[in-house]
């Protein structure tokens, strides 16, 4: 094992320690934000920090830098109060990566990606008709992180759009399905392959395997995790 | 494509609710949160809601519900101000979700998922031997999240502990190479294959593929995104 001890970090090169500092938290999802300014400029910017905060009312949360490269959707999003988040999927993903790049504020990246931006269901905010797993958000909080200069978005899921077959009976978005992308470090782009679902955990009892429909399967044989009663 | 509307959603069974709001950020990264009480208790958690928040100073975020599962995890971390973080892999992808079952406190999960306890360079809380990427962490701060009582937890990574073969010549960590897992919903585990690095998207240029190693590669030839000058 390599170790970095905190003195270390500090003295990394620069752009050595953003890398090894991305890579850490593990694979983070790919998805991008839709917004529009008041005069309905569109602007579209892929991020890795959407977190899921509850079910019950249903809320995301995502990380934003207001001074790097997302600035003109944190603008639109406190301006308007409204925006889309669209899963990036192996269909589209150098396209979402590029909406990386310092684009001019009346430059829409839909455009110079070349992704089409689309309204729904009286929404005020541009989808990606591309994404099979898209939603409108509210803007609920900003949270402003002051240790580093960032800002927690806090926002409520008004309305979902899916791919019908990737849902499942039990209500579990099989988003492997539809080929949504992990994102590892900065630059890093994967698809997935299922190990399986898993039953709810008890302490009294090992987890089994669950269909993808959410039904029980045989315990697993070898499993590493064996419960001591 | 299925929709569901926000009135529609709040009429959703419970359950379903859950499995369906949780699929929505996309892939999550599988942590295991390890502390320890003051009389040196050890507890064991997973979540799926760690996020990276900067690299300088090195950052991390986690959102906690105080009163579900990781309770211990939460309370130890308020009362001694440090824990661990360690990836997930698919050798012990099972033995992890198991930690999600309500152990008692006096109950080491440690012990009964079976996955081993090690104190590594002067860090006083537990990290999992068997995690190929690991770090120490130093709470920063609690930031309530009023809406719907839970918290956001900022820490700051004090050491760090990786597989010296996972470590790029950039900085990049090929999480990939140590099977560390993704998440989907609330219980369904992933492995993943790389579709590549990319380079750095700037305004005026496609992007390119990156080796492992962060080296520039060809321009892809279908290039879904084509920038327009």
């Amino acid at each position: 094992m390599k170790t970095f001890e905190r003195d270390e970090l500090d003295n990394l090169e620069h752009r050595y320690r953003t890398r090894l500092i991305n890579s850490l938290s593990g694979f983070k999802s790919a998805n991008l934000i839709g917004s529009q300014d008041v005069d309905g400029q569109l602007n579209l910017a892929i991020v890795s920090s959407v977190v899921h905060l509850g079910a019950n009312p249903p809320l995301i949360g995502l990380v934003m830098r207001p001074n790097s490269v997302p600035r003109h959707t944190f603008a639109n999003i406190t301006e308007t109060g409204l925006f889309t988040i669209n899963q990036v999927s192996a269909e589209f993903w150098q396209a979402a990566h590029q909406t990386s790049a310092r684009y001019a504020q009346e430059q829409s990246e839909f455009d110079v990606v070349g992704l089409t931006p689309e309204f729904l269901n009286d929404f005020d905010a541009p989808f990606v008709a591309e994404s099979q797993l898209k939603y409108g958000v509210k803007l609920i909080e900003v949270k402003p992180i002051e240790v580093n200069n960032t800002e927690f978005v806090i926002g409520e899921i008004m309305q979902i759009h899916v791919g019908e077959s990737a849902v499942r009976a039990d209500g579990y978005v099989d988003i492997e399905s539809i080929e949504t992308v992990a994102i590892s470090g900065l630059d890093s782009y994967h698809v997935t392959n299922r190990l399986s679902r898993l039953s709810y955990a008890k302490p009294d009892k090992p987890v089994s395997s669950l269909t993808l429909d959410g039904q029980q399967a045989a315990p697993f044989e070898n499993q590493f995790a064996v419960v001591q009663n």
